[in-house]
């Protein structure tokens, strides 16, 4: 698989951390109550989570089809009035060195924050993406790519404009939280005066390690998240996800790109949860405990949407999310859903202001959450139980060479 | 240690998930692209991390000696008008039993709601305390300790009432953000009609493993935090930090309790970011790369207040937080700082709304926090880069044993 997570060996996180001062990792024994008791409750070593990194340059981006971390940030920036093609590009080439220098474990120049110090790269991945508006302000309209019209409106929708779209988009993801703190808040700094923060949202999954085997990730209405996603092994998983390497025309440069569709969705937990679990499994179409479909196996059986139960009945029914969502009753219309929960406190009426932070992945929109979004606002048991409270779509080219920055063939043409 | 953290085996995290479908454990590879890539990138097996545990039962609540886990939920809830000291009791028997069932891993009566199965324990806690409030809303003003007087107003302050104290007070902390998220929803559900949610704040700490060797945390300023925190091997620290067992008087419920103060702190980074790294070393006493104090040596080394430099000046400045806040200028008052970051996104003027969830555990506020933050306010280089917007204090009771709930010596006497 291109863009892969590896594991750094201990060796050289502790080179990397040495760069820092290499009194930082001898600590250890003796380090405050909190130090002592952490050697004892939770053992020594879980060295791999820290020191697991992906790499900044390649094909693709990274944070695409590396697994969702612990720990996500997602934020838009709008350009500054007046920013010309050049100022960006030169944002751009300044976020690629830094991401770049995070990604691998090394402290960026200049960064004295010290806030990611002794803590292993931890998986992280900083993914850059254009909105609609920044050609414009930039005078690239004529390289502006047609999968990035504006999405249609949805009945569902609850849109908060604030929080939504924005000329650049800055997707972090690491397994620690203070590495993905520094990475946003060093963007944010070295955005300077080229680019201001739009909006900004906090996302979180499962850490790793929480559950006895690895597996796939529990959303925040408790369900299995995740199973049916296209995988890398999928015969067709590139066509699907990313912009092909021979694509022509004036968004060339989307080659080895994709389409990051995001949206804030709301979970009426309070509604939900009223709900007896057998109607959320029907809902849903798959059981909670194991995320087995409704039709019968384990969580990986195949879906069989025309099974009937011993009462004539759809094992999964007519509105359940599965069919709805699902490849076989959408032309094919698939994506790669890789999302975050997030919990920002609680609304005054007292229900939990949290939901998903959907990201779906495509290489074309209009073959990927459009055409399925449009059904599920439709037909879709869950839709009542959720709000899409905010909205963005953004072109993220494909990743660079060493030498190179993101969005290079697009700014220096 | 009282109360320590342990690590139930895999075995029986297996034996505890399997009450909730033999078959949730079973999925493993071939579980969706992340699952999958999961597999390969971070390496199992991390099962430590989600088997651990704090025990529920004990002379002291949990999450007070246990080291401050990588999510935190802080909440206060305020008791429905009307609501008497049996219907406190019967919230108080509900919420403890919860919280029993939950940090073993084990799922609690009732609860469907799934967002935490497959998780071990990962080592949460649940903390419960009564705001000042608490006791005229339940005829107990005869039995509010002397000690939850309202604290004195500093000129640091800029507090947000609607933020601040409550009735009751509940501490969550897990090394899992679901795990924790979970339990705070659970709570928040099982308080029915007798409590309402005042406010709820999210925060923070790095990741078990997210560094090559444990060590003390750090804070968003970057700084080593909790280095000279009173240690459980030190001989005073149970005088510091819990009301004696012997406790007499109107608040003898206390006994083997403590007190917590919390104080939401915002870091004004964006003005801190300004000063070089010697001046922000300055500010603290400590070297921010390993956390060594200026007088010289390693972390651990004891701080050398008289110290001074080669050019006649102090190494740790007159007005250095270390030296402010030390038991040594304060006639030994200490507390217990166990902390979690917290970052609710950016506020308008692009500055990060971020900071330190403070949480300081002692005896007695009037030998702890007290003394040392009415000194800071006056004397403290650190305080021109903080603000604090939110406060509490609680009276912490004592653990329970099986069969009995937290704060049963004040509610049914
Ligand atoms: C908060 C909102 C949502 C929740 C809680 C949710 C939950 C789920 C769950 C539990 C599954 C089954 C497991 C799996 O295969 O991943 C699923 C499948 C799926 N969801 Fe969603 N979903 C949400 C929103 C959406 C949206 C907005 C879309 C696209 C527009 C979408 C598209 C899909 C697709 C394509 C599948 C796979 C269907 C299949 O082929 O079996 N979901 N979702
Ligand atoms: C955001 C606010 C704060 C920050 C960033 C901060 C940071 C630090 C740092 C970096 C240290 C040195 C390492 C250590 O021993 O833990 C320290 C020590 C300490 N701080 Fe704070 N602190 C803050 C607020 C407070 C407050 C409000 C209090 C109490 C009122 C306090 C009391 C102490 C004490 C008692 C020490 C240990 C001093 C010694 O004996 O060496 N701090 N703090």
């Amino acid at each position: 698989m291109p863009g892969g997570t590896t594991v750094v060996s201990r060796r050289r996180l502790l080179g990397t951390a040495g760069a820092a001062g290499a009194g930082a990792l001898v600590v250890g024994a003796g380090a405050g109550a909190a130090g002592a008791a952490a050697v004892r409750g939770r053992p020594e070593p879980l060295t791999s989570l820290g020191s697991a990194s992906a790499p900044f340059h390649g094909a693709h981006q990274a944070g695409i089809v590396q697994p969702a971390q612990a720990h996500g940030h997602l934020a838009a920036f709008d350009l500054a009035p007046g920013t010309d093609r050049r100022a960006a590009a030169a944002l751009l080439r300044r976020w690629s060195a830094i991401a770049a220098d995070m990604m691998a474990g090394r402290q960026a120049q200049d960064d004295t924050s010290g806030v990611a110090l002794d803590a292993g790269p931890s998986s992280l991945t900083v993914t850059f993406g254009f909105g609609r508006s920044f050609f414009d302000r930039t005078g690239l309209a004529d390289k502006r790519p047609a999968a990035l019209e504006p999405l249609p409106a949805f009945t569902g929708d609850a849109l908060d404009a604030r929080r939504s779209e924005g000329d650049l988009w800055v997707q972090i993801g690491a397994d620690d939280a203070l590495v993905a703190f520094h990475a946003l808040r060093l963007l944010q700094k070295k955005a300077g005066d080229t680019a201001r923060l739009r909006w900004q949202m906090n996302g979180f999954n499962r850490t790793p390690g929480a559950t006895a085997h690895p597996m796939t990730g529990r959303n925040l209405m408790g369900q299995i998240d995740g199973t049916n996603n296209p995988k890398p092994s999928d015969a067709d998983f590139a066509d699907r996800v990313f912009v092909p390497e021979d694509h022509k025309g004036a968004d060339a440069w989307m080659a080895g790109g994709s389409y990051a569709v995001v949206r804030r969705i709301r979970m009426l937990l309070d509604t939900w949860d009223h709900l007896s679990l057998e109607r959320q499994e029907k809902v849903i179409g798959r059981r909670q405990s194991d995320g087995a479909p409704l039709s019968g196996g384990t969580e990986t059986t195949p879906v069989d949407l025309d099974k009937v139960d011993r009462d004539g009945a759809l094992a999964i029914a007519g509105d359940a999310h599965i069919r709805v969502a699902s490849p076989a009753t959408n032309r094919g219309a698939a994506m790669l859903r890789r999302a975050f929960s997030y919990h920002d406190g609680f609304r005054d009426d007292g229900a939990p202001d949290a939901g998903l932070l959907f990201i779906a992945w495509q290489a074309d929109p209009m073959k990927g959450f459009v055409p399925v979004q449009r059904k599920l606002d439709r037909g879709d048991g869950l839709s009542r139980f959720l709000r899409h409270e905010a909205s963005g779509l953004y072109a993220v080219p494909g990743g660079c060479e060493k030498g190179e920055y993101v969005g290079q063939r697009l700014l220096e043409d």
